[in-house]
């Protein structure tokens, strides 16, 4: 058991506070004799990096990873993989207001009762900036799966405004070109406007998050705490700031008949059945189908913001607090890429689990 | 680690299948000097029990749960506790025709093509009569809770059809008093007329359940991957047609302002804080805040139909199925007692890592 | 976690105490479609059955065991196993005296400080009783590891008399000839007139068991803490009045230089190097290579015994106990079968565990 | 689980290779607010730190920890404690010859065997460099036990020669004070010169080390795979080069009877029962006792000679092998401290389990 840690075969422990010296992560279980390199975690890393337009904190950190051991000339060896980010831009001074006060919707409250103590600084070891272990963890998990499983996300609501271009409409190349990670360029534009209002009111906006993978084989997962939506929930669950989890049709399914709700299938290409839906989320007892794995979550507002609200103190007397520093007006624009990450890390993990019961 | 085993300290693992001669759980952790009989786990089983209305399936259990370890003169021992629970109703003939078809919506074409075999009768492992192991193991985990922390939960959707009571108007007591466990006695007879037509028809449907925990002290749960709304994520999503799982304002948070989403804290009772609002489900940072602990999940229309839907045989070619023998129209009735029960898991889970951690 | 399961991806966890109804346990993980029926788990049950000769306690159980999951029409489902094993000949009657006094060398005085309870009858969790499902277990790990790998053990020393046999002169075939489990008949003959010398003085005497296994290729067991030898370690010293382990040369080893110790490689067929000794035990650096592995465990003497001995009461007080009761006179004869189950099974949990990280 | 993690509620992972550019650890787990800096770190280090005497390794590594997380202002928050052990002094072209051969005795073969990869240079992942971080995470297992437990280890025999000084005649401060770690000076010195004559041979030998925990409370461990013997065999068995282990009186024990071995009990002190030996090593049914916790290992010759070996090469072709580099001549000498920081290890995490379970 660790606290800090994730997975079972393709596990992921990670360290680190938002202003101590690094954070970074511990990755066992890689198969050895994949190709892996620093570039390979910069790639994803530099999509999660801080300041890299107006909507996202301006704190500057370069999020250079640097692997410390298990890769020799190139390839993975099969033992740990120790990935280092040093942490070069903090303002600690920033944040001497929140030593004695508790930020509403923060964990300074909770991590006090727990410990006693807490490392204020940035939100300690509850800062987002945690997440970019994960995405260096996620990188490593794509070299497992493989060229023929791909993992990708977008930003699908914004605030309430939802995203109205059906899901076979997207364009999953816009992801990429907006700082929004919106797959339709008119929403996207739409939605960095309101954006803008909302950072310039010192508030914050809350967001969904849609995340899916193409390409998992059928029979990834297992009965019955093993399941494979069981551990994309607990992984989605685990970013920072996410209040819910669906899977497929999600809470949408409650509304629906069975006869509604059931995926038919037809003979397939391949010997393999051809479903003519996917409710399910490409996931039926915990074990996948075949057909995509589609997952979405919600992230609450950023709870740092520049409304003050009222708190207490680390005394318990009454108080008010205003959240200066820098900070993403919404966390649910860079939790896209930690998303992936997750969900790569959880399909990693599974398909070792799965060849190790079953072969193959 | 285990695919049938949840929990890290609060230990809980089940076996058995639909139609086999017996299922039940072993679980281990358990404080010793605990008092438990076999009447604390019936008092629970009894709830989920089936065949108790006409809104749940006719299959006729007496769900006896048998103690065969761990107990000592009416004490635990701190010993694995081991539940049996012998299947006495199976009626295997009612489920020759799935034994070559995969139902839409059911584990068998998965569970086939993971394993490449299939115990078909009754939807085997897959079945929901695995829950009935749940709930004894979670009747054991509210003695290790014990009276300061109380587990409720309700049917709050039934379909599209919202519970449109307010939370504070509930009526808990009411709750056991009609077969739908429905905080309101009115909804709970608009909705059996509904469930009536529904079962009439042949089809299913589905539902939304909440589920909440009093009395939780701030400081259970942990960063960063031992978070108490993770496990609970995980813990419901594992039950059986489960596709969606929120915490607190959930879904709602992502369309709220930073401002309006932020619980705020004044001064309140023995040094704690007072929070105004909950919009975080009692819980910051994956730790407790001491507020009722509230989460919320969707369980899809129960797979098994009268109504015909295409599929596909063992063979690969296109056939129909209409799924015969004794089903719930609504799983998400009798998904109720389960849903106390991983809670209460979850949390004797969180309650024991925490005392390991900082005492106490 | 759990205290009492062991293994990771062929996991067992055993429940029941020696007088309870029943005792059992759970296996999870085993490959799908392996051949599996009761007769496979009673051939290995009826070696370390009580009551077979006069060497061993007079307890009359049949251990029956009795398949309650995870098997469909004679193959494993790749769901969990679980076995039971009814109690039938308890005397608890017997143990009246113990109820209130600490047996020296047993487990009753730091199990009623840890549990401040305890489960007096027979040693309650702490017999050697909880074995048989050790025993189960070791029947399905057989399985999993297929023909290739053979499992087997046998006593080599009786109190301070050892086998004088070199290794490669042993008889297995003798060893299941005589009721000691010995490789060779002389010595089996002269043990059994010192155990009967012992068993007639009311006292217990000690034992060494060897214990290899044959046909595991190279590779399996990793680095650093996931080490071949340590799970067998583990895995040995679980085992009821266990006092020592050691792999290969053992203890022998830290007499040798390192120019005799090493042992040297020459091309052998098939590719594969060939040893010219094996004073590693087949495990290198954690990892098995191929040769042999072979561990020897030293057995204390048994703590129920007819001699008096000074002991106290829960009390606290001073007082003199006699074991009554029906005893091994040396536990370490019934330990042979356990050994090669607990082999057997620490061998196929490696065997999974390579799979997934490396194939094939 | 992980191939590189130890404990379950103290909980340490290790990384690094011999020659890559760092080693360290995260150490997850750990109670809040204990006072811990990196000198706490380095009085342990210091003590397994090479190139110290003539007897050691003349590599060159001043072994800084370097504390990156989990400590706030001189005390643990209760987060992952992460401490980097920055490579100094590889000179990794000393290692040349052993990139294309087996060296025997050593981990080559079987990592090829397993990997089809392996970091060459000085052992790689195998070396016993790892153990510094061992050492690191001992430290702070020490922090969790507090004074009222000190784990102390000594070397008890070089090669057949063994400390004939009875135990409770050993002088501990000795242990210090000479290169050996042993517990007699005059022994110290006969073994010194005996090593003097192994290294100038170009030859190794080996060793047993002792290693006991005194002030242990009654009651840590746990029946019956979470033994307190089992876990501590499973550490010691895991440091490099460790052939074999015993608890008490261990491999002796299968020599006595049973009324000889078994531990006398009369009244004690503060109501807890005063043992009158020690033959169960302080563990009785894997639990503590209140009596020192007793452990030895062996510790094979090292592996590492310049007395030339036949072996193969990465083609399989027959051929010799020097070892040439900075060796050990007795690796049992550093693995004292190794041991004291495994047995800590191993105490930290059975405090903590304990106190989940039972409280206190």
């Amino acid at each position: 058991m660790s606290h800090n840690s994730f997975g079972h075969l393709f596990r992921v422990t990670t360290f680190g506070e938002s202003h101590g010296p690094a954070i970074g992560c511990v990755v066992d279980g890689t198969p050895p004799r994949l190709s892996l390199d620093e570039a390979d975690l910069q790639r994803d890393l530099d999509r999660r990096r801080p300041g890299q337009s107006r909507h996202t904190t301006q704190r500057r950190e370069a999020d250079a990873a640097r692997i410390l051991s298990g890769v020799f000339e190139g390839l993975t060896t099969g033992t740990p993989i120790a990935v280092l980010i040093e942490n070069t831009d903090q303002r600690s001074k920033d944040y001497g207001d929140i030593a004695g006060k508790f930020r509403p919707g923060h964990a300074d409250y909770t991590y006090e009762a727990k410990y006693g103590i807490r490392d204020h600084r940035g939100g300690g070891r509850s800062s987002a900036r945690e997440t970019a272990s994960r995405v260096a963890a996620g990188a490593i998990a794509r070299k497992v799966l493989g060229d023929g499983v791909s993992v990708r996300a977008a930003l699908v609501q914004l605030g309430a405004d939802r995203l109205e271009v059906p899901a076979d409409s997207w364009d999953w190349d816009e992801v990429d070109r907006n700082p929004l990670f919106c797959p339709d360029a008119a929403t996207a534009e739409r939605w960095a406007a309101r954006l803008d209002d909302v950072r310039k009111s010192g508030d914050s906006i809350g967001a969904v998050v849609h995340v899916e993978a193409l390409g998992v084989p059928a029979g990834w997962g297992a009965p019955v705490y093993g399941k494979l939506d069981q551990d994309i929930a607990a992984a989605l669950m685990s970013i920072n700031a996410v209040k819910g989890v669906e899977i497929g049709a999600g809470f949408g399914a409650a509304a629906l008949r069975g006869s509604e709700n059931a995926d038919e299938m037809e003979p397939g290409p391949n010997g393999a059945p051809h479903f003519t839906s996917n409710h399910a989320g490409g996931i039926l007892g915990g074990i996948s189908s075949g057909q995509p794995v589609v997952a979405r979550f919600a992230v609450k507002p950023t709870s740092s913001i520049l409304v003050p609200r009222r708190t207490v103190d680390r005394d318990g007397r009454a108080t008010e607090i205003i959240t200066r520093g820098r900070h993403d007006p919404c966390v649910g624009i860079r939790a896209v890429p930690v998303a992936e990450a997750m969900m790569a890390c959880v399909l990693a993990d599974h398909a070792l689990r799965h060849r190790a019961q079953c072969g193959g």
